[in-house]
């Protein structure tokens, strides 16, 4: 079974609409929306198309990052929006049980605690059964200084409910408002600080069962494991730094067979789980291989030195090993 | 020959002691200065032995980036500091010729034009035989917005100068004021910053001789090409990311033997130069290899698949190519 770990949903424009009213009028007055079923409908009809093209199984559907708004004051546009769109991924796993599941959105704004998240990650997991979180560790989106990293006691309250739940996060950045660093550059640059920040800290001795997952193959990180492994030992660390690494998990949402090979090589198999984005960034036709850059499942199935076993982990087994809650699919 | 390009000065005490006046005093009323001669000497005979112990005959020396002040109001404190530290690394180049090149740290200042840093670029290169410059991305270090992107004109005047007096620039961050990223973190993620900002701008176009060098590998942007691949061809830009990344220059201050062979099987060996940042991050006892991590020597030439005249690049051909001006060591 191919389980995409990593997907964005694909939103009707009726959708567009609504963020656009929110963002120009900040939710004054408050505005009702629920959204539509039809285009909703027809939005996941593609996105499952997209799925049978590349032969994925299941896809784990959170919001479409850069389109958070966590940064727009006031704070109740970040809450209603993340509402709203939680709700369209919802309608969507009703719409094909077992293919879809959802991951929520959560209502971050700017430096506010992340407090202001845990009655709408609630909502998700107990009533519309979803399956973990998003988190973004800036949610300034480059406007101001950021809140504290991902390491700091200013999370406890998130990672606390995290944890009663059972439910993992995802580390993934939303807009960026300088000129200078694209979004889609901020989601590296912002991984590499979570996870820098979060294996400098105590958060895993204060929480053991908390579970992290890095996508983008990690950021930099494994590209400069040496610095940290450098860096960790000069601190006269007690852990190595690949001990720390492997109390993370990770995502294949890397676009180059050359990087995936090495990505696992540097961080070994057992943590790393399958996702493609798809659709997003890397929807579009590779002149070499002649397929989409995020059709990764060929790549994976290419690589000649993992054992059958080894990608029946990629593809489904930390999948399944860390996403527990309101997941399980057949066989 | 070995030509590492990439070395931050190791300075005495009494320089440090003038550094901390002026972070204290902030200039007020205006020191006066003149590195030591012989705790200059007795540092630079230091660094000799640690360049002796791993067999480099050449390094190309700078200021130690994290301790260049560059958003210490006011830009007095930077314009005297990198002054002094510029004259220190002079005296050094001086006590070991053909041992030591200059590599200026210029005067930058928070978001004040780079037009501040050209009176002692000049000076360097012309009075102090100087090779090269760094370049500081982020001169706020984090510590309120930062200046616009490398691809921006706001760094045309800098430009210009280099252009002129032929040097090239080496893309290196200071330090951070964001406890979430350390410096040694914000390095790799302002080389990515400004790799992306450079090649989706007009700066190649509008100054085809300008050379400018990424260190450390070249941040996250070799282990992500893919994702830039991807990005650059749904912009339907004219040039292959590819073609881009071979206008800048690299160095492979990268502590691990699987990460230098992936980058240079990545960005191909022609614009690859030595580099090691020795002593620094990296200068600690490998467990596994009985070596300092940054003893990179032996790792390059261990890696079986590159030819001789490969390495022969690498460890100074490269460095020859770009830089040109007062940089003429034998064979």
């Amino acid at each position: 079974m191919i389980i995409d770990s990593h997907a964005h949903v694909v939103m009707p424009q009726e959708m567009y609409r609504f963020m656009a009213d929110l963002a120009s009028s900040r939710g004054n007055p408050v505005p009702r929306f629920k959204p539509p079923e039809e285009p909703v409908r027809a939005a996941v009809d593609g996105l499952i198309r997209k799925m049978d093209e590349v032969g994925t199984d299941i896809q784990l559907l959170s919001p479409r990052p850069f389109a958070q708004m966590h940064s727009v004051r006031p704070s109740l546009v970040s809450r209603l929006w993340a509402r709203a769109v939680n709700d369209a991924i919802h309608m969507m796993t009703q719409m094909h049980p077992g293919r879809i599941y959802g991951v929520a959105g959560l209502p971050q704004f700017r430096d506010e605690s992340p407090e202001n998240s845990i009655e709408e990650l609630e909502r998700c997991v107990k009533e519309l059964g979803f399956v973990g979180c998003l988190i973004n560790p800036d949610p300034v989106e480059g406007d101001g200084s950021p809140p504290p990293g991902m390491g700091d006691e200013f999370w406890y309250p998130l990672y606390e409910k995290m944890v009663e739940l059972d439910v993992p996060g995802m580390v993934h950045s939303a807009s960026s408002s300088h000129p200078r660093e694209s979004y889609t550059l901020k989601f590296i640059n912002e991984e590499s600080i979570a996870i820098i920040s979060i294996l400098e800290s105590n958060v895993f001795d204060d929480f053991p069962d908390l579970k992290i997952i890095v996508p983008h193959s990690g950021g930099a990180i494994p590209f400069h494991m040496g610095r940290f492994r450098a860096w960790n030992l000069r601190r006269k660390e007690p852990e190595t730094f690949e001990q720390k690494m492997r109390k993370l998990y990770f995502d294949t949402c890397n676009y180059s067979k050359d990087s995936l090979e090495f990505q696992i090589k540097m961080l070994g198999v057992d943590n790393i789980m399958f996702g493609t984005e798809r659709p997003g960034t890397g929807s579009v036709h590779c002149p070499e291989t002649g397929r989409d850059f995020d059709d990764l499942k060929p790549v994976i199935e290419s690589i000649e030195w993992l054992s059958e076993e080894d990608k029946v982990k990629i593809f489904e087994g930390t999948c399944r090993k860390v996403y527990t809650t309101n997941f399980n699919p057949g066989a």
